[in-house]
């Protein structure tokens, strides 16, 4: 599955001594953009084209804390591609541990007017075959 | 029920133009922390006791853009409280629009050792009290 | 003097129990916002008019920690307004006690090309009557 | 000189397009972070060891604005290491364009009770041989 790696910041830590449970969303964004990095010019490259996604779902589920420097390992898969909606799921890893896991689901639109469009016929086809090699 | 306010940060916008989605996570704890400070001290009073709250879920669904300098209603409503775990369900409008909603578990945690502790008794019950005068 | 008032929020606190240096500067600009939303449609007006503006420097001098839940009062003056440029300066105040002042300095530009851009000769007018009164 | 990477995160920017100003504050943390992790342990360590670092002044002028997905350098040198206090020098660069310089100023402090303390003498002597290699 693909994965990427991120390390907790000093600046996403609270007062708990742990990581903020709004950084999540900031890590699995990453971990989307880095698995869209593969194909064609990735997320920029999609702005670029006029075509953006939003986010219409977010949940995480927190099973252990980060820690500030803590290096986390964030797989992601991308399923359910179609029309213009795609989801992705994700697991949060330290050291093996499982620490979290979540999805997000969202929609392609147009970066001008944020209205839906269809998903890129190449993106959908780049993921396809991404996501069999993986199965 | 209950509510309170926020005004988007222009620091919450991205380069989409509208607040980012991981900001919401950030509303949504700051109608938690309104909605117990109207009990004994609040969660800083909750803290200062050597009792405090870790989030175990968070969900998001988010209807339409918010955007730089909206001003937003969040509603919360706290519920199954039992033992150590409780949730909060919230809603999100600007001028009557729904523009997104969520909810949150969490449970109670010793400050100190961060394991899990039953909501004290005093919370519970006025919680409970908030919440019928609700209904 | 012109001020406004922030709470410090949990998620901008961090594993040192105190405010994240960082969140200053997002409060230094809710008091630039604040300030400006006296005058013709505020920041969000100029914006609508095809002007923003950068910030070129900023400084932040921390004289005690701000903590979670603690209500700041942040004054906020503008000055050297010529050309495109403008400077703020501000102090941030708890219970009278200051803990922090700091100031940034900012260039408008066009909304479009972030090329720099005379400020609006009502702005400037509107500042310097407001900053004339304070006098 | 020392250095590390960050890459422009996408909830770092802001509707104007660019980086906000505010995420420039959290990468020069990472490089202060970065930088001590070379010796002993790094910043945990020292945290580890009930010691910790308070930020003073903090100061950052804004050359170019930074972009979502822009691979930044950060250098950044320690000198003015003398008692409790140090500071930091910076210079933010993207394929060898100066777009950001800075500095910060910190003092070192017991880690519970926030109070000054002298920067541990092995510390003082690690930056101090660094620079040198670096002169």
């Amino acid at each position: 599955m693909f994965w990427t790696e991120i390390k907790v910041r000093f600046s996403e830590t609270d007062a708990q001594g742990v990581a903020h449970h709004a950084a999540y969303l900031d890590w699995l964004e990453i971990a989307r953009i880095d698995y869209l990095a593969r194909f064609e010019g990735g997320y920029p490259g999609l702005r670029a084209q006029g075509v953006d996604a939003t986010t219409l779902e977010a949940y995480v589920k927190y099973l252990a804390p980060a820690r500030f420097d803590d290096r986390l390992r964030i797989s992601a898969r991308c399923g359910d591609v179609r029309g213009a909606r795609f989801r992705f799921d994700y697991v949060l890893e330290r050291d093996g541990e499982r620490i979290a896991e979540g999805w997000t689901t969202h929609a392609c639109v147009n970066s001008e007017t944020l209205q839906p469009t269809r998903i890129p016929k190449w993106l959908v086809e780049a993921i396809s075959a991404a996501e069999e090699e993986n199965a």
